[in-house]
């Protein structure tokens, strides 16, 4: 009788838009709603930025492998790189959890350790929350807020053509060390008397349990006068963020295979497991990478920045959004990161 | 070996208390944190407030009887209400949900439906949030925020002895809500033949399913000029709450049963299930309702508003907190609200 459209016709971020298309604002004061890192609310000139993300035991992390100090750590920083991704810097947060009796308040203190430890960190006050109890497993959420000059924000939307693409640090690690995670627990439940085998894997296990936020890279913007033409940051995976910062920007983009940067233990880990490491580093997500587009004259000033990476440049819609191979050959890129849908 | 403390053992807020306590706070713009009804963030002279909340399937609600409109509404009705209870207007909302493949995008339409049939009434955007599947049902978690002068702002710190303890609306209603369509539940699950028997009752399903935010008080004390000393919205129940307005203002209260505002419906449902109007109306929680203290001076000013009841007066701590009945009898208020830990 009803019609019935499933979620994963539309996909996150059409399922997004779906449900909010129809939506006008009341408030002179919001300046940017749903669509990018962050809202953007005016005040008196400055801007406040807000953010909220959402983490689900069994979907966003498994605690079967993810110390509760480090999800604490790991729940802030992904909030604070969207504000970063927005240019903009992390004043407040709040943070929110349900949990089950089964966690002890020993537990719940491992867990706020970590948060504390990213809040200090990164200098930001944890200003509220909410404890409430779960039959469901952990539920975290968190809003992050934070503030910036209006005339410094920097949206997905303003990339200009011939923008160089640039990355901020390596990408596919937080893939990689989710792959290895994933294959010990399968041992581990196979056989319980093995020991899990993480030698000489800190790296990829620690972009996946207790990433980093790039302040250091919105930090040097500031110092050096640098303003990116469009950033966001790399949580689902450096192809999907492409892709977007071209749908927004209504550009196409050209990405070099070769100058994707990839870490020596994440290439070292894609060979073990079988892996290609560019795909890694494109589908892999949780890298908390930043990507922002630069104009072209502004390259002189992050060239000695061995921290980020030009990886291409942004063209004419019609160009289309190609990944050039090493062998010389040209693909479409294609968001294959993570869906939160399954879709 | 490691120490095991239950969560049970301190109570919501016991629990909150111990995992904030050792934090400090850097951002000279961080005026409140943890501890009332919203955070205050300060943004030259204004005020921003930010107040979340997370509300997860099985616990806040069950989607047997709410119909999902009814829920985006009142997802975002609890949280105005708690930017109302700092005397701040909510100007922006995040909404996150976390959803299973058993919702249709149909189902969630009516769901968002609610969400800015909310945002419509109570003039706030909806400015940003995360959708994600979930394999644990139904979770949501929204953030509001919201502005205020900064003499403007009532937290729960600073009633005064003498002042007048008042409550808008009338209370127990939800809890009533609550209580038949457990009982409907019950019956129902019994013998799936039976329609359930709603006949007369709307107003206290309606309490349940389709609160309102107290908007209008607010709005009526800036058009007379009045402040409260001190004020939190009614949602684990008036008991607990005049508790902590207690608590946090060091004072010690008077209330007096036969100055409880119970509506001729919830009285009647309450005979209907042989419970205590007065308990339903004390521990009953869900009616987001304001209760306020008022200097004394300032009685003529509301008494004509037919939406607010004084019912006690705040004390010197030492006189403790005390119920005083129509019988004539003294009793120590204590909070038996909703305890989100079954504490």
């Amino acid at each position: 009788m009803s019609q019935r459209t499933e979620i994963a016709e539309l996909g996150e971020f059409g399922l997004i838009e779906h449900l909010t298309k129809n939506f006008e604002t009341h408030h002179a004061s919001t300046i940017l709603g749903v669509g990018d890192d962050a809202a953007v609310i005016d005040h008196f000139g400055k801007q406040t930025v807000v953010t909220t993300d959402l983490l689900i035991e069994g979907i966003h992390f498994d605690l079967m492998y993810t110390p509760l100090k480090h999800l604490g750590y790991k729940s802030v920083i992904v909030n604070l790189s969207d504000v970063y991704a927005m240019n903009a810097m992390p004043t407040q947060i709040t943070m929110s959890i349900g949990i089950s009796n089964r966690f002890s308040v020993e537990a719940l203190d491992e867990f706020y350790e970590g948060v504390f430890l990213a809040c200090e960190k990164y200098g930001v006050d944890l200003v509220g929350g909410d404890t409430s109890s779960s039959n469901k497993g952990l539920i975290i959420s968190v809003t992050a807020i934070g503030e910036a000059e209006a005339d410094k924000l920097v949206k997905r939307s303003t990339a200009q053509k011939g923008d160089l693409i640039c990355v901020s640090g390596d990408l596919g690690g937080a893939f990689l060390g989710l792959t290895l995670m994933e294959r010990e627990k399968k041992i581990y439940l196979e056989n319980p008397q093995i020991q899990p085998d993480l030698e000489n894997e800190d790296y990829i296990v620690g972009r996946l349990l207790r990433p980093e936020a790039r302040r250091d890279i919105i930090d040097f913007f500031a110092q050096q006068g640098i303003m990116p033409t469009a950033m966001m940051d790399v949580s689902d995976g450096l192809s999907s963020e492409a892709l977007h910062l071209c749908t927004q920007s209504q550009l196409g983009c050209r990405i070099y295979e070769e100058k994707l940067p990839v870490s020596e233990q994440s290439k070292a880990a894609a060979f073990k497991f079988g892996l290609d490491p560019t795909v890694c580093a494109l589908n892999g997500g949780e890298d908390y990478e930043l990507i922002f587009t630069l104009k072209q004259e502004d390259h002189e000033k992050i060239v000695l920045n061995e921290e980020i990476s030009v990886i291409g440049y942004m063209t004419d819609a019609e160009e289309g959004r190609k990944l050039l191979t090493r062998g010389g050959n040209s693909f479409d890129l294609s968001a294959q990161g993570w869906n939160a849908f399954g879709g």
